[in-house]
């Protein structure tokens, strides 16, 4: 770990120029005046990004399907009829959001499977597995809930039918606006033998610790659920204080508490509320009714239970308080899982032969993987984020880490694609 | 006032039966199933209203005219040239709003014109002034800010480009909004000699102590204002909580703080935020931006200056407790100001002689005679309102008090068109 993320891992090459030069072609789609990008999921942002792409993989000789929720392939079948290794991540972004969160691991898994391709063809050598660059559809969660929204129907985890009834706030559901950008498919998407993934950090250890790449070894446990805080609709002005049972106020005890919450666990528990509906949301009314997403997260499952419970007993003492109602609307748990340790040490073993700095680590945000590694071993793999910043339009990651990270990449996708990680399971 | 407001003030005749009538056709436009109604300003359910009334006016003799910013006028011009007693209040509600929150001040408004014409017609008496029954336009305030702007407008206190050009939340200008439902009108509306207008209360107090009439003589200040609540957007989950800006973090304190505020001047200080916007407002990311519209209101001015000062403070703490900035963008401040004596004093004989029960009164809402009363003598009488529910679509008043309330805004017309608070000044 001699090797500082701030140096380059080695002279640029044409690989690194090419990879560079892709990257700022995605990055003008949809970009924002501050340097980022608004792409979200199945909007014509992102229906230009997923053509951009569908063109790239082309012109390198992939074909490419789309699954009826609307995940984009890019197939490379060397082994007719054999299972794919799924490499990719998401090219739906946040409003306003940062551009490399998705679209980075995207390209990475194009470029890592291409190269794997020339390699494969150069060397004669014979592939176990095929390869898919994959953009999973609507990891982002901003304009459809939940997050993650492709890769939980294609692991089974969510159910078709109920993805695409999901509506965005003006009443669209997913199946429509999937059908309106030409994304609605017709069949499933390819059998799955392993899965890979890289990513920008989205925190700021590997920055810090100037350290280049993060081999996860299992994701933060996450509660997300939606509440509705119910109160009664009266007269701003006239209506006695005592007299209130406003929604709004009781929502802002819960925002107020939940982040109390995390305080109480320093570095062990994040909690957030980043969405609120109000109604009637009207200057001059006393609101009945608002409606909060909260989302909970710790490595340590025992801390989100005990978490789980103080926030009910914060629940009941505003709802003493406030005279508000407050109701679980809908509730979403992801278990701390770990990424299957033999795929780790496949990944740790590539980063030494490249001579690249790394260290374990825990994602504390979700990423499609976070669901593919619970049906395929899977690795995932990060670069740095430049303070930290992400779900913002500063987000930065360095040229030379963007590089290095596909190297990784690239070599791990080929060790899958041969079978490295095949105890016979997944044939 | 031994005469409590739960009994008839006298045996229902064929006046109060028409009122009655009118009133459940009136409530019947833009009705929803809770027994409220919604016809926000200048919407179709708006325009219905207004078509309503003014064919009500025409079928009694009244013409009709509409001035530049919307609100409605039935005059019935008795004097050539003389100017007019405006009688009237708004037919707009909120949304999910009571149905007799202004429009039934409208109605009882009507018919009191409509029988001081009989009256007049009746006896042979000639008044000094004209009647104009009014559709205050856009008094809530909901779709476009600010409340009472019709009345903001026709006093002066508001400039017409300026209210034209307010937006509601879909980009609809105020200007398009009236020329869309007709009611653009190219000319200013009828001088004012004296203003009068009768509401339900929107508290509770009439209807505790079982008085039928409250005598309104002073408006509670209010102070309005917007603030943004300016954070950094960042990720939910792999943000550490310290590096956290959280807008809607700060936003729920300021929302906390507001309310803990009125508890510290119990019964004297009412406040309130009802609305909020949050940016981007989506579940995996830490707010941005909040913006609040804020509400204090007491008869006390120095007490609300004190609140201020108080908040203001608050505002520095939060600052410092959770990185945000917060920016006043809007202020928007009614002093306490008196109802003209001699009008309340007219107002408190027309009850006596009638036989209602009455009590002097300060009003905690903003009523469109609040800006009249800054041009025109005014007089302002309230209904009670059962169990002080307002803004709710279960707000209710009684019939007994219904027509008890047009008996006396009759007289109270009456007394004004025939001169008795004419000094000489407005003619």
């Amino acid at each position: 770990m001699t090797e500082p993320s701030t140096t380059p891992a080695r002279p640029a090459g044409d690989d690194d120029r090419a990879v560079l030069a892709d990257f700022a072609e995605l990055s003008a789609i949809g970009a924002t005046d501050a340097g980022g990008v608004e792409r979200q999921a199945a909007t014509d942002a992102d229906a230009r990004t997923r053509a951009w792409l569908t063109r790239w993989l082309h012109d390198r000789g992939f074909t490419t399907t789309t699954d009826r929720i609307g995940n984009l392939f890019g197939l490379r079948e060397w082994v007719p009829g054999a299972p794919y290794v799924l490499v990719g991540s998401h090219l739906d972004s946040q409003p306003r959001g940062g551009r490399y969160d998705g679209a980075y691991g995207v390209l990475a898994a194009a470029h890592a499977a291409h190269r794997a391709d020339r390699a494969f063809a150069a060397s004669g050598t014979a592939p176990a597995f095929n390869v898919a660059v994959v953009d999973w559809f609507n990891e982002e969660g901003s304009r459809f809930k939940p997050s993650m929204m492709g890769s939980a129907v294609y692991t089974g985890k969510m159910d078709l039918e109920e993805a695409w009834a999901v509506t965005d706030t003006a009443g669209v559901t997913v199946k429509e606006a999937l059908a309106a950008i030409g994304a609605l498919g017709e069949q499933d998407g390819p059998r799955a033998a392993f899965a890979a993934e890289i990513h920008i950090e989205q925190g700021r250890i590997l920055d810090r610790e100037g350290v280049r790449i993060g081999l996860v070894e299992s994701n933060w446990a996450a509660h997300k659920y939606q509440i509705s805080v119910l109160g009664d609709q009266s007269h701003t002005g006239s209506t006695a204080m005592e007299d209130r049972r406003d929604a709004l106020l009781g929502a802002a005890r819960v925002i107020v508490a939940l982040r109390e919450l995390a305080d109480r666990y320093p570095g062990v528990l994040h909690t957030s509320a980043g969405q609120i509906f109000v109604h009637p949301n009207s200057p001059v009314v006393v609101a009945r009714e608002a409606q909060l997403h909260l989302d909970l997260r710790s490595a340590d499952p025992d801390v989100l239970q005990e978490a789980d419970a103080l926030l009910d007993r914060e629940f009941a003492a505003i709802e003493a308080s406030t005279g508000v109602r407050i109701v679980k609307t809908g509730d979403h748990v992801w278990p701390v899982t770990p990424y299957q340790p033999e795929g780790v040490a496949l990944a740790r073993a590539a980063a030494e032969e490249l001579g690249l700095s790394h260290r374990p680590m825990l994602t504390l945000a979700g990423h499609d993987s976070t669901h593919l590694k619970d049906i395929v071993p899977t690795v995932m793999l990060f670069v740095p984020s430049v303070e930290g910043v992400s779900h913002n339009e500063r987000e930065f990651t360095r040229d030379a880490d963007i590089c290095a990270g596909v190297d990784l990449l690239t070599r791990v996708v080929q060790r899958l694609c041969t079978g490295a990680l095949d105890g016979g399971r997944s044939r």
